[in-house]
C-alpha cells in the first residue's frame, strides 16, 4: 500500500451544493459576494458556486441573472478558482438539450467565468457527457469527470474505476466521486479511491453527503486512502443534507502529512460571516435535513427522496403505505435497470413506486411519461437492460432508441434566438440560454416582471398573529351573556383569506385543486371547452417532474385561476369544471 | 502493522452521555425504561445508562431516586451490561470523599445493577482512581480505566499509552480514551490506540464528542487502528456535544471485517422512539448543542466551557472582552500545570481567566477557593508542577500537600448515616449515600419535598398562548360594564399569576441579585445581621463551582428570600441589604 503524503486539496461548496441541500438553494448574490471576497483568501482548490439548481432556482424565485451573478463572483474569485456543477446534456436543465445549446452554454460559462466544470450524467451514460467535456476542453478549463455513486448488483467498484478510466481517456483533469445520497461506505471510498489512483495518473476528489452521517468516515478513509480533493461546507451549512464541515476536515488534518495547508483561524472570519447568514436564512432550515437520516441507510434512498416520498403519499392520505412503498422501490429500480438515484432518477423510481402501490393490484398499470420516456431510452443508457417483459408492459411494441439521446435532437439555438429576440426578451447573447433553458419563466423573468420571492421568517411566538376568540361568555355585571365577536375595529374576524390573491382556496363547486407544490408548466384546456372525465387539464412542475393533472368529472371548464408559470400550493384551486 | 478483523463492540451512550451534552440530562425514567425494553435485544456490548451527572440531576430536577432508576433499568436490560460512568474520587460529585463513601457507593451501584465501572479522573492522577477501582475489582465487576484525554506541552502519545500500562497493571479490564471536548484527531486516535494495542493485551474503548465535528473521522481512523470499542449515541441523540450517531459506525462498517453484527432494522426501532423522545423533550435542545463549533478547534476548550464563559462574560456585561479571555485561559492553564480541561478543571481555568481579564491589571489578585484547592494539592498533582511563583501568587506560603488528598479525609459514613436517620431521612442504605453526596439537596429530595421540573415547552406560535384581558370596562349605548370573562370558546380561562413564588423579581430598594441561575449551597448571614461591603452573603453553585454573592453596600439585611437548596434565576432577588 502506498502512503500518500500529498496535501489534500478543498473544494468549498458553501456557495452551491450546501445552500441548496439546506435552504433549498436560496442564497441571494448579495450575500454569496460578501461571502467570495472573504473565501478567495482562503487557499481552497476551488470554490463551487454556479450551476447544479442554483441556475433555476436565482430567475425562478431570487429574479436574479445567473450570468450576472457568475460574473460579480469572478470579480472577487480572483485567486480561488470557480467550480460549476453541468448535468451533462441536461446543462442545469432537467432534460437533454441539443448539442448546439450545449456548446454555446459551456462556451458561455466559460467567458463569464466558471474555471473548472464537474459534468456528470443521473445514468452514467458517458454519451451524454461527450458533448459538454468536448467543449470544457477546447474552452482550455479544467474538466472533471463524474461517477454518481451508487450501490446495486450491476454497480461494482471495478466498473466505477474502469469508468474512471473512460473518462481519464477522455481528457478529463480529475475525476469526481459523487455520492449524493451519502452511500458510500468507508470501505468502498478506499477501494474506489485506491483502485483509480493505481490505474491512472488523475486527481480523485471525493464528493458526499452527511445524510447518513457516515460521510465524516469516509472522508476519513479517502484521506488514508490518497483522495486528493475533499468537497466540504462551512459549518454553519454542514452537515445533515449538506457536506462535512470544512472546518473539521481543515482541523483534523493539520500537521499530519496530508495537511490542507488552511489556516483555522482565517476560516474563522468566514464561519462568522456563514453564521449570520445561517440566521438570515434560518426561516428556510429544515430541521429534518440536519438530522442523520438512518432510513438512508436501511432503503438506501436519497434523503431528499424520502421526504418527497412523504409528501407525496400525504397528499393522498395514504402515508400508512409508506412501508409497501419502501418495498416498491427497489422492484422499480431493478425494472428500470438500476439507475442510480440522482434528479431526475430519484424522482421518476419514486414517483412509479408510488403510483404502484396506491393503484394496487396490477403495477404499471398507470406510467409516468417519464419512466415511459426512460424506457423508451431518451434518458440514456440504463445501467442494465430492461427485460423484454418489463418493456412490453411500460411502452408495449413502440421502440427503443439505441442512439445518444442527443443526436435525436435538432439544432434549436439560433431559431430560438430569433424568437427570443422578436419577443423583445434578449438583452445580451447569456438571455437566449436562459430563455431555452426555461422557457416557462424566462419571459417574466427577462422583462424583469418576476417577484422576489421573501425569505420567510421564522416562527416566533413574539411574531405570531394573536387569534382573538369569536365567541365567549361574559359575566356584566354579575350576568351571564354569549358574546359572539362580528367585527373588531371595523374589520371582520373571519375572514382569513389572504386577499389579493388571484388564486382562490377552499371549497369551491366543481373546483380543480392542485395536490401539491409546483409551477404551472401548461394549461391544456380552455375557458368553455368540454372534457372528460380523466382529460389532462393542466401540467404542473413539481419535484422535477411533469405532473398531469386531470378532470375528475366530466364537464364544462368554467373558470381557469392559473396562468403557465404560476407557481401554486397545495389545495389551490387551479380551474373549476361543472 | 497489523490489520484489525474482530468486531467492533459498542457502547450506547443514549441513556447516559447522550442526555446529558444534548438536553441537560433531563431523561426521565419512564422514557429510559421504554427505551431500555428496546435496546436490550440490539447486541450492545454495553449500555451507558448510569452515573455522571444523572445522579444529581434526577435527584435535584426530576425528584426521581437514582437507584430505583437503576433497579428498573436492571430489570429490563437482562443481556445489555449496564454501564456507570465513575469520577473516580469524586464519585458522582464534585468533590473528593473518603474512602469509606467511596467502597459503599461502589458495593451499592453494583448490588444495583452496575455491571461496568468507568473510572476516570480528571487530573488523571491514578491514585485519585484506586480505592474505586480496587472495589470495583472486589464486587467482580467490569473494571474499565480512563485516560482523560488532552493536549498541551506536557501531554503525549507517550505518556497516555504510560497510564494505560500503569492501569493494565491495576487490574483494568478494558481502557477507555475519553475524549470529552472532542478533540482528538485522527492520527492522534490512530497512534494512541495502536500504542496501547501494541503495548498491552487489552481492549480499547474510544468516547469521544462532535462538538467540532472530528469524532466520526478519529472514529474511522480508530477503527483501522483496532479499537475494541466505540462509544455512540442513537441518531436523535447524537452528534453536536454528543457522540457520533450508532446507526452511522453500524452501517459503515456493515460487511466489512470489523462488522459489528448489529442489524440496522432492529436499530430503527430505538430510532423511532429516540424520535419522539427528542419531541418530548425538544424544549431542552439549544440548537448551538447541534452545531459544530470550529471555536473548539481553535481554542481547545469544550463546547460546553465556551458557552458557559460567554454567560459567565455577559452576567458581567463584558461579552467584548471574550477574545482576552481566550487569551488568559491558555495561560491560566499553562500556570496550573495543564489540566485536562473537563469537569471540575474546566470551570475551574475558566472562572479564573474571567476574573484575571475582569479586575484588569495584576492577574490573580482575586483568585476562587477552587484555584486555591488546586494549587494546594487538593484535587491532586497536576500534569505538570506548578511554578513557585505562581503558587506563592495564589496560596503565598500555605503548604502544599502531596499525599493522595482522600488520605487527609475521616471516615464520614458512619456519622453522616446515625445524622441522617435521627432526621428521618433513610428509608434503603443507598439513601444515605444520596444524603452524604448531596447534603443540600437531600433532605428535601428524601422528604419527597421536591418538584418535578417540567420540560419547557417549545416556542411555536400556534401553541402560544393569546393573552386575553380578563376583565375590562365596556361602553354600551353611552352606559359602562364591568365585563370580567368567564371562559372562552368553552374553556375557563387561566389563571396565569405565578402563584406562591416566594423569591421576588425585578427592582427592589436594597435587592441583591443572583447574576447567574444556580443552586443556594449556604446562607452566610442573618436577618438583621449588620454587613459590610464585600462580606459573603450567601453562596451559590452554578456551573459545578461555588460562587459567593458579596455585598455590594455597607448596611443592614432586612430580607433573605432564599433557603439552602433553593434554585434561583439570573435576575432573582435574593435578599435585601439597606
Amino acid at each position: 500500500m502506498s502512503v500518500a503524503n500529498h496535501k489534500v486539496l478543498i473544494t468549498d461548496t458553501t456557495l452551491r451544493d450546501a445552500h441548496q441541500s439546506l435552504i433549498a438553494t436560496r442564497l441571494k448574490t448579495d450575500d454569496m459576494i460578501v461571502l467570495a471576497k472573504q473565501i478567495d483568501s482562503i487557499g481552497f482548490f476551488s470554490v463551487e458556486a454556479w450551476g447544479g439548481a442554483t441556475f433555476d432556482s436565482s430567475i425562478r424565485y431570487l429574479a436574479e441573472d445567473p450570468w450576472e451573478r457568475l460574473q460579480l463572483l469572478k470579480q472577487e474569485l480572483t485567486r480561488t478558482p470557480i467550480q460549476m456543477l453541468l448535468r451533462g446534456q441536461n446543462l442545469v436543465g432537467y432534460r437533454h438539450y441539443p448539442d448546439d445549446v450545449v456548446d454555446k452554454f459551456v462556451e458561455q460559462a466559460y467567458k463569464n467565468g466558471v474555471d473548472i466544470f464537474r459534468v456528470f450524467d443521473a445514468l452514467n451514460d458517458i454519451r451524454n457527457m461527450t458533448e459538454s467535456m468536448k467543449m470544457v476542453k477546447k474552452m482550455g478549463a479544467h474538466l472533471q469527470g463524474t461517477i454518481s455513486y451508487t450501490t446495486s448488483p450491476v454497480h461494482s467498484t471495478e466498473k466505477f474505476i474502469q469508468m474512471a478510466e473512460e473518462l481519464y481517456a477522455l481528457d478529463c483533469d480529475s475525476i469526481c466521486i459523487k455520492d449524493m445520497a451519502g452511500l458510500i461506505m468507508p470501505d468502498a471510498a478506499r477501494d474506489l479511491i485506491r483502485g483509480i489512483k493505481d490505474a491512472i495518473d488523475i486527481k480523485v476528489d471525493l464528493h458526499s453527503h452527511s445524510t447518513s452521517g457516515i460521510a465524516p468516515m469516509s472522508y476519513q478513509a479517502a484521506v488514508e486512502a490518497g483522495v486528493d480533493i475533499l468537497d466540504t461546507a462551512m459549518s454553519p451549512f454542514a452537515l445533515g443534507t449538506s457536506q462535512p464541515p470544512t472546518e473539521s476536515v481543515v482541523a483534523a488534518l493539520k500537521g499530519t502529512p496530508r495537511d490542507t495547508g488552511i489556516d483555522l483561524l482565517a476560516l474563522r472570519d468566514v464561519r462568522n460571516t456563514c453564521r449570520s447568514l445561517r440566521e438570515k436564512y434560518q426561516g428556510l432550515l429544515n430541521p429534518i435535513s440536519e438530522r442523520v437520516d438512518s432510513d438512508v441507510l436501511i432503503y438506501q434512498l436519497p434523503g431528499g427522496m424520502i421526504s418527497n416520498l412523504v409528501s407525496q403519499l400525504q397528499e393522498q392520505d395514504a402515508l400508512e403505505r409508506m412501508p409497501e412503498v419502501y418495498q416498491e422501490i427497489p422492484r422499480v429500480r431493478e425494472d428500470l435497470g438500476y439507475p442510480p438515484l440522482v434528479t431526475p432518477t430519484s424522482q421518476i423510481v419514486g414517483t412509479q413506486a408510488v403510483m404502484n402501490v396506491l393503484l394496487g393490484g396490477e403495477r404499471y398499470r398507470n406510467v409516468t411519461k417519464e419512466v415511459k420516456d426512460y424506457v423508451r431510452g431518451l434518458y440514456g443508457r440504463s445501467p442494465a437492460p430492461i427485460s423484454e417483459k418489463i418493456k412490453k408492459l411500460i411502452i408495449g411494441d413502440e421502440p427503443v432508441i439505441t442512439v445518444r439521446p442527443a443526436d435525436l435532437l435538432e439544432p434549436v439555438y439560433e431559431k430560438m434566438k430569433t424568437q427570443a429576440v422578436a419577443d423583445g426578451l434578449v438583452r445580451k447573447e447569456e438571455d437566449v440560454l436562459t430563455y431555452i433553458l426555461y422557457p416557462a419563466i424566462a419571459p417574466s423573468f427577462l422583462r424583469g416582471e418576476r417577484k422576489v420571492e421573501e425569505i420567510p421568517v421564522p416562527q416566533k411566538p413574539s411574531s405570531a398573529p394573536v387569534e382573538i376568540p369569536r365567541s365567549m361568555e361574559v359575566e356584566v355585571d354579575g350576568e351571564i351573556f354569549n358574546v359572539r365577536i362580528i367585527s373588531i375595529e371595523g374589520s371582520a374576524t373571519a375572514v382569513a383569506v389572504p386577499a389579493g390573491e388571484k388564486i382562490p382556496r377552499g371549497e369551491i363547486k366543481g373546483g380543480v385543486k392542485s395536490n401539491m407544490q409546483g409551477m404551472v408548466l401548461e394549461v391544456a384546456v380552455r375557458r368553455g371547452e368540454e372534457v372528460k372525465k380523466g382529460d389532462v387539464l393542466l401540467v404542473l412542475e413539481a419535484m422535477k417532474m411533469e405532473n398531469p393533472i386531470h378532470s375528475p368529472v366530466d364537464g364544462k371548464v368554467s373558470e381557469i385561476f392559473v396562468d403557465v408559470g404560476d407557481v401554486v400550493q397545495n389545495g389551490d384551486v387551479l380551474m373549476v369544471v361543472e
